[in-house]
């Protein structure tokens, strides 16, 4: 069988080389990467990739930081291809970058090639995906959308700065929060490369996916309050131990989202206000993130997740407080987006899997703008994500280079 | 009935002034107290005591940092009574600063009697009586005793400064540390008062404990390592969840504790290393604390809990660390003081009852070191302690000055 078109143009070197250099960018001690939303690492990386276009591209930033570079910004009609360079806290190497350097590489071959494309893509990369530092998610992506809220813009970090405020040390001072900053009218697809971050790909033994679907969370930051006293002189039944009480509820919030099927819930982070040695805990904090593409199966997971809490704290004489911070509806991707897609990777020999995503992505909200949107994931090796330990398989960035580059020069296909 | 010698010259107005004023340094938003062992608030606090102190007193600080005050520092025989100007972070104005204002009192008052002691007091104050720094308790007590390790030095505070540094920076170098610093041959007894940190004294109406034994604390530091994962994207059954095996440990101390009587177990605070709301948490560290005056019941609570700790790992894929941090023996203060103090307390016309201690304190170390040794409490209203809340009656504290007062004057009773 003959090589598909772009097979000897799409340079893997080059892709990696490019991997590595923002890989150095916000490197931690541990081998990963902590490249937060509006962080200087963040705002780093992305002159790195602007230093990385040809000369040939318009470049444009909107007021939120994101980038645009394409060889005509004004054109009646583009494709849309890009991801984000965020991470969360010593996170990997791959996650948000791999899909801006595939873009690059892409739009590089279609570039140059000997036809050129009748719709000139657009190169696109995001400002904070990850929801680490700020707890909301795709902050750029909906901003460049119009879907950001002030709520958004009012949620602070662990230093209690706000987003609006890191924006504005970072250059960014965003006015009307409800008009896409994007001409959508101007978009026909946009395409998304990103690292699966589950095991499905690599336990099947699938060198690339095709997503049909994105999980989409509900997120809460829960508060349990007791009371602070001595560890040493305060009998067991006389205690309201937050973080006993916390303990219990995060057993709960597992053993609930494990009797249900499709739906995972995690309590990934908790902070005890004062915690000391020799004090019983009187307050604890945790987030709660509970996700499906079932939204049946999810809302009963959340009802028994919420019951459970008050159940424990009917019984422990503590108090919770539940903020919701997000209540997300599973998307389906475009049935032409992903049909384009499985042909392109058909093309070129990998093998392939249609596959829900079980992570929010930038994708989500173009397909939720009606922007006709498809996604592929590479493997990640052992499942392992958001971490420095995060890996793929060279063959497969080839491959969806290959088949992004299919996809942007072929808008009719 | 006569009041009994010294009521008069006791002035409550200048001891609760003292307390408010040492309560202003290291004072929170909250309106607790954050004066943390070797902080410039510890040593702000020794400041102010000093400038309290009568000019015909002779004062002396040793190489960890203790203050001694005495009217003969270089007497024959001396009788020692104070505590410690460390707090917990957000505590309460008295655990400690109550027992150096006390102390401060009934030397005064015992100085300006007619007829003076035949053995001169010496006030002392101590550094670092709490662990919520270094998760060392009673520093400089043990220090002045001879009975800090080098391990004790080596413990480092959430910034990772160690203790002997954390000395150097506030201009103390202690050389041997298994000399004692003080003269033991010399002191014939030493009294503390504290708060009672517990519910005993107030729940039944008295209004002054003496203390007859004092419960001794098991500590490790606890870590739990798993698999960070993405939190939408990882099945729960794949999941190797450390923040979830620490949920099911720590309801497992209060379970363990709760169904034996005597003994107390407390996880006070817990660390997410590198947390987020959107990944699954791979390591966690917890300190555990398990208390009783009867060794056999402390050690049952110990094996239980860590075979719980086995269990739970065993089923979850998940590993767990221990490190024992400490392990005291309960002490049992000495009956000449017990004594002594139930008759000057009689004579105040308080109500008292004697009961163990539920927390470590300096006096412990003290009758280790073979001085005999007696304790005061007064009343924990509704039991609250290392707390803004933390609070006691003014009459308590009254009569626990003239008890003092009794005791420091009458060293042949």
């Amino acid at each position: 069988m003959e090589d598909p078109p772009y097979t000897d143009s799409v340079d893997l070197d080059r892709m990696q080389r490019r991997l590595d250099e923002i890989m150095s960018i916000g490197k931690t001690e541990e081998g990963g990467v902590t490249r937060l939303a509006y962080s200087e690492e963040e705002s780093e990386a992305f002159e790195y990739v602007r230093s990385e276009l040809d000369d040939s591209l318009e470049i444009r930033t909107d007021s939120l930081g994101n980038l645009y570079a394409s060889p005509d910004l004004d054109s009646a009609e583009t494709t849309l291809v890009g991801s984000h360079l965020d991470s969360v806290y010593n996170g990997g190497r791959l996650d948000g970058a791999l899909g801006v350097v595939v873009a690059m590489e892409a739009m590089d071959v279609v570039e140059t090639a000997e036809t050129s494309s009748a719709v000139p893509p657009t190169l696109v990369v995001f400002r904070g995906e990850e929801s680490a530092r700020f707890g909301s998610h795709t902050i750029g992506s909906r901003g460049a959308l119009g879907m950001l809220t002030v709520e958004d813009f009012s949620r602070a970090d662990q230093n209690d700065v706000p987003l609006w405020l890191a924006m504005q040390r970072d250059g960014h001072q965003p006015s009307d929060l409800s008009e896409p900053m994007l001409d959508l009218s101007r978009v026909r697809r946009f395409y998304e490369t990103h690292i699966e971050q589950g095991r499905v790909l690599d336990e099947s033994d699938n060198d690339l996916g095709i997503v049909t679907s994105i999980r989409a969370p509900v997120r809460y930051n829960v508060t349990v309050e007791g009371a602070y006293d001595h560890s040493g002189a305060t009998p067991m039944d006389l205690r309201e131990d937050a973080l006993a009480a916390a303990g219990e509820m995060i057993t709960a919030v597992e053993q609930v989202a494990s009797d249900t099927g499709a739906v995972v819930a995690t309590v990934g982070d908790i902070t005890a206000r004062d915690g000391a040695i020799n004090k019983v805990c009187g307050e604890v904090a945790f987030p709660l993130d509970i996700r499906s593409d079932e939204v049946p199966s999810r809302d009963e997971v959340e009802r028994g997740i919420l019951n459970e809490f008050s159940r424990i704290t009917d019984r422990r004489d503590v108090t919770v407080s539940k903020e919701e911070i997000d209540r997300s509806d599973p998307v389906s991707l475009s049935k032409n987006a992903i049909d384009e897609l499985t042909d392109a990777v058909s093309a070129t020999g990998a093998e392939y899997l249609q596959l829900p995503s079980g992570g929010g992505h930038d994708a989500m909200n173009f397909q939720q703008a009606g922007i006709p949107t498809g996604m592929l994931f590479v493997p990640s090796v052992r499942g392992i994500s958001h971490s420095p330990e995060e890996e793929t398989y060279p063959e497969s960035i080839r491959s969806a280079a290959i088949a992004t580059a299919h996809v942007l020069a072929n808008p009719d296909a």
